[in-house]
Formats: C-alpha cells, structure tokens, sequence
C-alpha cells in the first residue's frame, strides 16, 4: 500500500465519527496531510463506514488532483485542500453533520462561550460562516467554501491556530487540528459545546457570556506558556 | 421457502428499524415488491423485531390480498400495497413512529428545508398530509392512508420519485424508495431532518429556509445527471 | 424456591426496566400476582439491578405483610397491593421515574393524546393525579398514593381496564396490565408518548388533540371487538 | 503498588463515569481519601479513561502536594484536597462536565426541586454558586473553587452531609459522598435532577416547587431515623 502511514491515519480517524456518534450512513469525511510529499489523504466518497479500509483512502494534492487511489474522493475534497494549501500549521481536518453543530449552523448562530468547557478549547464564539452569495455556489462550490471558511476567520480575526472549529451557515461544522485525530477530537468538542449551549439557552434565554478571566484563566492552564493540564 | 429472495429482503429491511433506533416493540413495518410477480413481502402484523424470521414475511398481491405465508399481515398492509399500484417505480415502502419524525406529525407541520443534510435528498420540505376526513377513517381506513398520501404529493404538485418521504398528520412518517433497504436509509434520513429542524427552530425561531442555490447544488450534486457524490 | 415461577415472572419484568432505558440504579420496582393464592410478588427494597436474583423477589399479602422472602420489599409495595386489592383484573404493576414520563408529573399536567401511537393503546389523556393533601402525606404515605391513584381514575371517569397508566403528580409514573411483562411495556409506552407529545407542543403550541374518529380507529383495530392487528 | 486499596478505590469510581455517560474523553476527575494517612488518591491530569489504570492514581495531602506517583495530578486537586481539609466526614469527591448539570451551571440557576426524584436525595434545589470574582480568577483559582463551594453551603445555611451536590456557575457540578462511588453516585443524580427538572419547565415554566410535606416524606424515608428504604 503506497502512503501506507497517511492511509491509515486517515482511516482510524474517519472510523471515531460514527463511534462517537457524530455521523450516521456515509455523512462526514476526515483528512489528514503529508506536508513533506504535499498531498493529503482523505476518504472515499458516498462509502458506508462499516465498509471502509485503509486502503480505501484516496491521496490528492493540495489541489485536490487525484495521487494516488482506486475510487473518488470526498466530494468535499477542495475545501479541505484549500485549508491545507492556505493553513499551513495544520495536520488534519474533520466535517460533520453532528446533530446540535448542524442545528446551531442552520440556525445561522454563532455558538456563545457560556462555560468552561468551551474556554477549556477557545477563547471566543465558535463563528458561524454566514451563507455563500449564488455566484459562488454557482461557481466551484466546494472550492470558495473553503474560501468562505478561511474569510470568516480573517473577518473575524480569528486565527485557525487558536480556533480550530467552525460552522458553515446553513451546512455544518468543520473542524481542524495538527493532526487527523486531533481535528475529530474538535468535531466532538463542537458538538458537546453546541449542546450544552443550546440547553443553556433553553433554561434561561439572558445567560451571560462566560466572564474574561474565566475564559482567559481555563484557556491558558491548558494551552499557554505554563500550562498544568494533562502531562506534557 | 417461497418467494425466498424477496423475503430475505424483506426480513433484513425491517430488523435495520430497531438497529437504527427508529422502532421499539412491534411498531413499524417495511415491505418490498417482485413487480415481474405483481408480489409485495411485509411484515407480519404485532411480532416483536427480535422473534421475527424471514419465513414469517407475508406474501400479498395489489390488493393486499394474501398469497403466501402463515401469518396476518401488518395491518397498514393496504396502505402499501395502494402505494405500489399507484406508483410502478418504487421497490420497497418503510413505516415508523420514529420520535422527531412523529412529533413533526402530531405538530402538523411540514419539516422546513434548513440545510443541506436536508437538500442532499430532497429539494422541498417533507410534506405533512393534514389529517383523514372522518368519512375516511370509517371507510377503508388503511386504503384511505394510501390516497392520503398520494393526494397529499398531487396536491403539493411532487413526484414521488423526488420526494420519497411524507409524514401522516396525527400519525408518523412513511418513506419509501427503489428498493427497501432505500426505504429505510430515507426513514432515518426523514428523523435526522426532523431532529435538527426541531433544534434549528428552538434556537432561532425565526431562522430561513435554505436559499434555493444551495438547494439546487446540494441536490444535483447527488442526484442530477453531473452529480459526483459517491462511487458511481 | 417458593412462588418460584411467580417469582421469576417478577424477576424478568424487572429486568426490562434497566434494558428499555426507564430506570438507573435502584429506581423504579414491577410487581404481579398470583390471585389464587392471593399473594404478590415485587422487588427487594434498593437494590441494584445487577444484583438481582429471582431468589430476592418478595412475596407479600393484599396488606403488603411479609409472605416469604429475606429481603425487605419495595418502599412502594403498599401502593401496589392496594391496587391488587381493589382492581382485580389486573396481573402486573411497574413504576418507574422514566424522564421524560416523570417531567410531565413533575409539570403537574395530563399527557394529552396527540397521534395514533397513543391512540393505539389508550383514547384518553394520560390523567395526572395532582400532588396529595398533607394530611394523606402525614399518614400511610404509600397506602394513599393507591388511594390517590384510584381516585382519580374514579373522578375522571376513567376504567382500570381501558387506561393502564398514570402519572402521580409531583412523582412520576405507574403502570399495570393483565401480567408483569404488559405492566412495564407500558411504562415504555408512556414514556414514549410523554416524548413525542413533549416534542409536539415545542414545535407547535397550538397542536390540536387527535381527532375522535381517528382515536376510535385506531384503539379498536387494536383492541376493539373486531380488531385486527396482531396474531390473535 | 503503595496505597494499593485507595488507588483502587479511585480507579474503580473514576471508570464509572464514562460508563454511566456523564465524561468524553479526558473530561472529569474522582478523588477518595484515606483520613487515616491524610492522603487523597485522584485521577492523573488530561489522561483518557481508556488508558487508566489504578497505579496511575496520583496520591496527594491535604495541601495537594505529592506524596506518591509518576504523572501530574487532575489541575483541579487543589479544589478537592480542600474540601477534605475542610469537611470532615466526606470521603469521595467527583466532578464531571455531565450535559444537563453543566447546562443549568452555565445558566446560573439553582435546580428547582420539582419532584420526589429530587427530594429522594436532598430536601433543598441543588444550589449554584455564583461566579468567582476576578481577584480570586487570578489568584489560587483551583483552590478558591473550593473556597467558592464551601462559602456557596455557607451562605444559603447548607450543610455538606445533608446536600451533596453543587453547580459552580460557568463551570460544571461538584459532587461528594461518603466515599467515592457514593460521589460518582451524585453526580448521576444530579444530571438526571438536571435533565428532569429541565423538560419539567420547558412543559410548564410555571411548575411548582415539590410541596414541603412531600419533600420531608421522601427524603426520610430514605435517610431519616425511621428510614425504610433499602435493606439496612
């Protein structure tokens, strides 16, 4: 099997979607990139996860042209190629139709930081690309909403090193990270943060925002220069 | 065994209901046709999924009169065999009480169209047919279920081969499609869209309907004569 | 074992609480009878259900006295005999504090009968009986919330044989049926109902209650003189 | 192993959390104490359960400075080795990011006590201490969390026997117990109060509070000096 260790990142982390309940049938597609060989692996498209093989993942270029590979890549192809291209500290991509993510992006909402458990993963918002103008779906669609994603943060000021997650307005959640594992491992924070969110809203519509020093505080006992969370 | 194939069909079709989560007990019941035989294999009427076998599947003609088999057929027996003389390109037809699917009907309401999980299968919102006259429920209860259904798409001006799901108002959904494990895919598709309506709604009320070029690229993507989803 | 096959009658009915979802830890406790020797089985007071043995069930009189058995019977086994006492039709009891069923309890409200599901099991609502005076409270606590249950049936009119549920207001459900088994299938039934009709008013405020004719309809295909949905 | 019984003790209870659905991932920490040596044993910082074994316990004192193991205590131990140092008679501490619990803590409410579910295990709504102030953010934030939940009892005249659960506002629920399986034990019970008190007011916003009379009923037959609930 040729990109034998690219194939199968890509594999294992594809197959945590349905085992952490964030897709159902052939929904969803993780990639992950090779930046010494410039390409990416990414999964098949339209194939049911319980059939799915390592061998299975198809290798495309940051312009998504096919590698190497038997069947057709994720029709969502170009937009992780376009992050890969444009991003270029990223390891991995994951996207999903998790159920609260997709209702909070059909809802054209930015999911509010309410909680620690949010801050615990970012300092602001979880931002909600607004919907594409006609032209640009007419266009390449796949391709501009890469472009939609990366302009949402820019607008935003946001960097994709500090968020690692977005809702595509009236689509679903994409997520990222330095590798394959680490981008499904945001899907599912997404979806807890949507969730609680949601709830939090439901039990009282005026909730606060979580508080600067809070968000400041989590954030950086996981994540700043002296960080104590976990073991490294 | 008689109609061996279709039955197995039939039997594997029905036992993905409480796989899928979409059923508990004995409700629901899918069915599956041999046009070349003028023969459609349905569920048996009250058995529990997990005592039920391929044999026990009820061989009936248009007229939902019973050809084959030792057992009383689903009593919505009529309502799908109305549907496969009425409309000569469906295989196979699936009924659930499935939660969001079913509380979208007792709502009498139509699913509204908010994303593109929702316009990769179908372009309209799911359809709610307003409940049966009274002079229908006494009449031929279950038959009248069927022309509910085919009025409600006349009405609606859809065409069944495009729109493959519609809920019953005051009851659930029906789904169907070319052949019964699609009927199914369609019955689990209509609750996911039903569950993220639901959520979209509560968190914006006043949220829109997805613009129409999203709803025609997602669609074609998958279905049009360009489209590139999947392997073939 | 004494009252062995009453005894695991109870044991079985018991084990479907955790299965089905309707309780954790040691909530909840199913009971049923042998009229002929006038004594009932129910389940040991707080204990897991992974600790259960058949041998554990308690077997006491109509005055929930001790008949056989080591352990101490459910705190609730008074309320228990008393409906054996007085209804005596029925074979098996199951309480439950199943969420969704113990919300609307809590919400002090009848679960109004929105769709066939309901309908085909029961042509009302599912009456709540409102919190229980003081005094009652003060008194034999588990005696008066039989008595409660009782007394609402009788003032709302209702029939032990034709609605086998409730909700205790302020508590939460119980059910009964002509055996253990048809006891705790309807705790699951309420549950389900009190779900989708929960879903329903959240969609649609406004929903109206099924219409009579379909009521009728489908109570009586189901359990009418002329029904004909199952196998008998 | 050094402290083998307490480590184990810990393990144990640390692995009831994701089985019992209240933890993903890393989320969540147990802790039990051994007042005879004046140690505590807690889950190691940012390690999935999946991983865990007991000789990964980290075993700390009082102050939270290590007495015995090879990885980083949870970087929230400070909170627990003070509520040791303060209360007692509690010999577990449990923390999770449960859904339900976190949404109400995010919301900053205290859960209502609406139902006998609720009053089997505290006579009083389950209290949510405010958020801390920036000062004490920037300070000793671990350890002033558990200043911020012993001043929360404090202050609404709680006392830590009778009540043991908490939300820290923006934060996530606290639990405790006579050991630690009895934490783990509130914390279920406290997502499932969250989870029912919840669907309680979307049902009906002007619910009741339980009735005192049948909160002193439930609570001591459980707990009281006449208590017969349970088998000792």
């Amino acid at each position: 099997m040729e990109y034998k260790s690219l194939r199968e990142e890509c594999y294992e982390a594809n197959m945590m979607l349905p085992k952490l309940g964030l897709v159902i049938f052939t929904f969803g597609n993780v990639s992950c990139v090779d930046r010494s060989k410039g390409v990416l692996a990414i999964k098949p498209s339209g194939v049911p996860y319980e059939a799915l093989t390592a061998e299975d993942m198809v290798i495309v270029d940051y312009d998504a042209k096919l590698v190497s590979g038997t069947m057709r890549p994720s029709s969502d192809t170009q937009t992780h190629a376009l992050l890969y291209k444009t991003w270029d500290k990223i390891g991995g991509i994951s996207h999903t139709h998790s159920t609260y993510g997709t209702a909070w992006a059909q809802a054209l909402r930015d999911i509010p930081i309410f909680g620690t458990t949010h801050a615990d993963h970012l300092t602001t918002d979880i931002p909600c690309a607004q919907p594409m103008k006609d032209a640009y779906i007419h266009g390449d669609y796949e391709y501009n909403t890469g472009l939609q994603i990366i302009d949402c943060l820019a607008e935003k000021n946001l960097s994709y090193e500090e968020v690692e997650m977005i809702l595509v307005g009236s689509h679903a959640p994409f997520t990222w990270g330095t590798n394959a594992k680490k981008a499904v491992y945001n899907s599912a924070i997404l979806e807890e943060c949507a969730k609680m969110a949601y709830f939090t809203l439901q039990i009282n519509p005026e909730a606060p925002r979580l508080k600067n020093a809070l968000i400041q505080k989590h954030f950086e006992r996981k994540h700043g220069p002296n960080s104590y969370y976990g073991q490294n």
